[in-house]
């Protein structure tokens, strides 16, 4: 049975606004300081995380955190350092939404890591601590870190015809399908507040494993031909990124397309891109794209396509991998069941770039637009 | 002694544009032809490689590559495979510059890889074997393989008052400070008949480490306060990213400043931009700038801005990297020398995002302006 929910809950219809972020920050600064003057042990409630109060949620195709919730105390001696940490990064998240800052998490923990005056304590021993501490201050106030104003680094290039506003930067407005054939890229936040999406003419969204890939689309016009919208990810996808994703999905409703290299880790790409991730589960309501679709590559192209040639042996990670996502209850079905076994028994990848065996223009002419035509899919 | 030097050389005055390109490609296959016309055995001259052909130029203050030589014959067993291995990507070169094509290393390695008929033989076994057949191509017909239409993956990131045209993508003029505040994404090839500098309105050239310091510089407004470019290499600088460095020094006549970690990871992406590499020393006067200055971080900025809660303990790799670079002559001047000793007898690094141990702001209201003011720089 799950603990009883104590975590003062905000208002659901509440608007995820830096003022009302700040709000509920200085609601938990608050109640300390009002458990301190009751003479009460100070408490902070978030969620527990790990794989064990991940759940998949069928409706919603995504995962997401279960109710576990982990109180900790002040005056308890195996609490009371986190406790420390957690009012130094909750203050300084506030700073900076109230000065209209923004840092990297890891200048939060060069920003606050001191030796504690009079005493060999440093306040954090390395950045692990403090990142750790703001999964928790995100949990217990129902955001994400871009809400606190806070960034891992960015990565990632869209490419095709949108245009964005910054409004933080001179109302900045540009056509991502104009700037040459590099592209926009794609910064750490991707919040609303700041970046408009000001107008998309396209029909749909392709997401790039590679930059490379990428970068030969971009030369064979694919987004005009398509009227599709480029984002390469540059392997795994930076937050910023699936944020970008997200937002074209839901604000303009356009589809995504997926496309990465035919192996476990691509696959995987794939899966954190439609169904979140489980480190992040608590965030797939801002992050996961759950009608997301995978053109490719998979294992059968390697026959369809002819590509025997151009195949590479699989590594034990790699298998490791595949095993793994076997037992994952999101790719419980059919078609992915089969792609992983195939993968299992045969041992062997392919990689998007290897359609160049065929020709360079191959993947942009025939591969992907005719897989597209037809919906050939994987779920 | 070194051997006579063997390989045709084109006029050192004739332009490095396509047509050029294409016809010196050319001439090494006729060269072949007549060789097996005459009954003589085909052969093909490039440079040698490897740390015992590369010298430091003082005068020039970069990398170069000796004169010696290498030949191969084709009825020679030990090189008739390598032989075969250079004339398909000489064709293929010859065919991307023809039809203004241009593809990533890994997607020419994939084209040509293929089991030769009739035999068990594949053209390639790896991508290693063509990525060096591509090398003794650019050393024999002297140029970049970015002027072979090949590339290798994009990295880097570009923000400022300069302004760009693209040559080959509908001539999209675009101006870097505009982009809000992502930026442009640079590309993996930028040669001056595709990408032109159409004018940059700047002091100076800011080449940084880490996105997230240059995240931090945008929001700062660093560029605009102090009229500069800004450059983040994300680790060491991609090819597209070290030739827009070059270009915008030789072009446009900026100083080039560094800023990277402290730690000797940071310092060899400093060199590596100012001397060239040792990789590709014969190609350090296409890619490097002799004249880059290195602002910091230094071992000395822990004590002058009181960082010592903030520096990280040195790695075993880090110290072995130290006293190598101690004996390259490129670093035999006083200060870098007492640098790199100070890094192996204290052991400690110092990271650009320590200086947020200041406050966020600290690094580009104090410590990078009052350095570049006082040209408080390592040579």
């Amino acid at each position: 049975m799950a603990k009883e929910r104590k975590r003062k809950k905000h208002d659901s219809n509440e608007k995820e606004t830096p003022k009302n972020i700040a709000k509920r920050l200085k609601g938990i600064a608050e109640a300390v300081v009002n458990d301190i003057k009751k003479g009460n042990d100070p408490e902070f409630v978030t969620q527990q995380r790990g794989r064990s109060n991940v759940e998949f949620d069928e409706k919603k195709g995504t995962l997401q955190l279960g109710d576990r919730e982990t109180t900790r105390t002040f005056l308890n001696v195996g609490h009371a350092r986190k406790f420390m940490q957690t009012m130094l990064v909750t203050a300084k998240a506030h700073d900076y939404l109230s000065q209209n800052k923004t840092a990297s998490i890891r200048e939060i923990y060069y920003e606050l890591k001191h030796t504690v005056p009079n005493t060999k304590e440093n306040t954090f021993e390395g950045q692990t601590e403090s990142d750790a501490v703001i999964v928790d201050l995100e949990h217990s106030v129902d955001t994400i870190r871009e809400k606190l104003n806070l960034h891992a680094n960015p990565k990632g290039t869209l490419y095709g015809d949108i245009t964005l506003k910054d409004r933080m930067h001179h109302n900045d407005k540009f056509n991502c399908a104009k700037l040459g054939r590099g592209g926009w890229s794609i910064m750490s936040r991707l919040e609303p507040e700041e970046i408009e999406i000001v107008s998309c003419d396209a029909k749909y969204v392709l997401v790039i494993e590679t930059e490379a890939m990428y970068e030969r689309l971009v030369e064979e016009r694919f987004a005009q031909k398509n009227k599709c919208v480029l984002v390469s990810t540059g392997g795994q996808a930076a937050r910023g990124t699936r944020r970008l994703i997200h937002r074209l999905h839901s604000e303009r409703k356009l589809p995504v397309v997926v496309f990465t290299d035919g192996d476990p880790y691509g696959w995987y790409i794939y899966s954190v891109i439609k169904q979140g991730s489980m480190a992040l589960a608590a965030h797939s309501d801002f992050m996961a794209c759950p009608e997301a679709k995978y053109v490719g590559m998979t294992l059968d192209d390697i026959e369809t396509y002819g590509l025997k040639e151009v195949t590479e042996k699989m590594k034990d990670g790699d298998i490791k991998r595949a095993k793994e996502m076997i037992d994952y209850p999101w790719f419980q079905n059919k078609p992915w069941q089969r792609q992983l076994k195939k993968a299992v028994s045969e041992k062997v990848r392919i990689e998007q770039q290897a359609l160049a065996n065929k020709s360079l223009e191959f993947v942009a002419t025939e591969y992907l637009p005719e897989k597209i035509k037809k919906k050939d899919f994987l779920p």
